[in-house]
């Protein structure tokens, strides 16, 4: 399997805003070229499970995860930007994060893991583009968790970058968001697999991310969607069903996508990336909302909700947008019709790409 | 405790959808007197986890589940009316159902119950008002399940209930709905404490069905409840949180509710009945829902649907208004602004009073 990651390494301690790692390790990849001038540089965060790898690439040709939205003329044209896009520190697909060796033990961290924060993450994303020697980004970007990230990212560093791009995100998590990934993670929890944190690797709670990863699908799309999609239609190719089987077509697909996550994932890195969402608070950063997004330097913002998201509902949206309006010159809100829930920027790419091509 | 309890003990093999039991009783309660006419009885079926005590009663002084809504000079004025309350066939408050002794064996009937559906549990709601030689209701009452259940009577026995009030109800299952309760039997299925079903009846599978509880509790209420009863609120009294305990007080919330619930409700009965909601369908009666709806022969109905509902949407109660209007001469639909979404007729008695009073 090619591979396109390159990988910074920081060894000074890495201070999160609730410990310190002792040093740690960002997984990222790129396209396009950083012009001489070095303004023409896009960072991108991604939502809480896909990794660094965006779109393909000479060095790594298969299918990225927003294949459709980054690359040569597509909406964030490689041809013109140089794009960065970082494992989320705590992830598990290169960067430091809970199922990484700890230097002090020779072992993974599991939960000796520092409670994480988007706010490290986004400080990670910081580092990377400092080392490229990049002073201020094109634009800043990310949907869902990548979106919170941005927003932190552009906190934390006032004027590191010009624009700001969040998709399908928020200033906070709801309580009902809350809610769901309190639970997908007892879910996990309650796994006796999961052995309090320390299961080998090679014998991961799958029952418990098979579960959580069916909830997280059931939050990720819409109501609407799957009425249209799969109505009553009655699964056909599962074989011996059992007294609670799979009866209906919607059950299948939950179960095809579910066992498709799991293996793919691990179970701690997806505690603490999902605990970080319900924990990020604009309040955080001067007191209250106003105060929070006051300390976006930005000349340039585009936010773009969509109508069916009840995960990241459009009125969270709404709230970043008019919060912005006060200090982002240039602010652009987009309200997409989009049926499929949180998860349209990821599947509606026919209303998404001239939304996102709006903005580059 | 006292018991306000009654039992209707049928004999003759009951007959139902996908199978046969050799004998079956009913558990019911009863309010105000039947009229010497006997035209004032009320039939009322329970959503998915009540008993029949809907209201305490001499008998019983204990609160019931609809306690606002039954009981002298309330709007099911039971110095006017003759309510009975069955619990559904396939529960565990007295009713035959999986937890109970299978006269065959000796045992449990566990997952050797045959399949329930909603038809089976109006079919024994009928029996009941049968066996007191009531050949026609004034109603037939039910809110969630509790409603398609109603709707099943009404089609299975045309003429039997001169009035249908159904609340927070539908004509079949979204897929969406049928997601969330999959999900929750199979969190359930997949607690090592099930054992497949054979789980000893002081050792039930307490972990699954509290994670269940806190999902069903999660598609009950809604995201803009929560966000103003909640909001980001801290929990206070959670006293060791360890690494992934509760942060928030919506967590404490649904903790609090899950446990109560948990060691009052048969996992198997649980499985059963949820299974069983998913599997109704109008259009199983007559092919289309036209037909199906058809098939309902009452003078008047009512159809509550609740805005914020997104278990049941509202535009599943605009389907049965829109499809009894053709055989309903007095039909009556009223869409209510509670915040508490599908289980507001449980909470938002403020709203639900007056528009199951105008009915009565």
């Amino acid at each position: 399997m090619s591979d396109a990651r390159q990988f910074l390494k920081l060894d000074a301690p890495f201070r999160m805003m609730r410990g310190v790692l002792a040093q740690v390790e960002i997984a990222y990849e790129t396209w396009g070229e950083l012009s001489a001038a070095g303004d023409n540089a896009v960072l991108l965060f991604t939502g809480l499970s896909p990794s660094a790898h965006a779109a393909s690439s000479p060095g790594d040709p298969s299918t990225g995860w927003w294949e459709d939205m980054v690359g040569p003329d597509k909406p964030i044209d490689t041809n013109r930007y140089f794009v960065v896009c970082v494992n989320s520190l705590g992830s598990c697909f290169g960067s430091t994060g809970p199922a990484s060796i700890d230097p002090r033990t020779g072992e993974p961290y599991r939960l000796g893991f520092p409670t994480l924060c988007l706010e490290d993450i986004a400080n990670a994303g910081h580092a990377v583009i400092e080392s490229m020697g990049i002073a201020r980004l094109h634009s800043v970007v990310g949907a869902s968790m990548g979106g919170m990230t941005a927003l932190a990212f552009a906190m934390l560093h006032p004027g590191a970058a010009e624009g700001v791009l969040l998709i399908s995100s928020a200033a906070r998590s709801l309580p009902f968001s809350i809610a769901v990934r309190s639970l997908q993670r007892e879910i996990v929890r309650s796994d006796p697999a999961w052995s309090s944190g320390n299961y080998p690797p090679e014998e991961p709670p799958t029952v418990g991310m098979r579960l959580a990863r069916k909830l997280g699908m059931i939050s990720y799309r819409s109501s609407a969607e799957w009425t249209v999609r799969f109505g009553r239609e009655r699964a056909t190719d599962e074989p011996d069903r059992g007294a609670f089987g799979i009866d209906f077509e919607v059950e299948s697909y939950l179960e095809a996508h579910a066992v498709r996550f799991i293996g793919t994932f691990d179970a701690n890195c997806y505690l603490y990336l999902s605990r970080a969402m319900d924990l990020f608070d604009v309040c955080d950063h001067g007191g209250s909302l106003e105060a929070g997004l006051a300390r976006v330097q930005a000349e340039r913002a585009l936010i773009i909700g969509v109508e069916t998201d009840f995960l990241f509902p459009l009125a969270q949206q709404r709230e970043l947008a008019e919060g912005l309006k006060a200090t982002v010159p240039d602010l652009d809100f987009r309200v997409l019709p989009s049926i499929q829930g949180h998860d349209s920027f990821l599947v509606d790419m026919d209303r998404f790409r001239p939304a996102v091509a709006s903005f580059f």
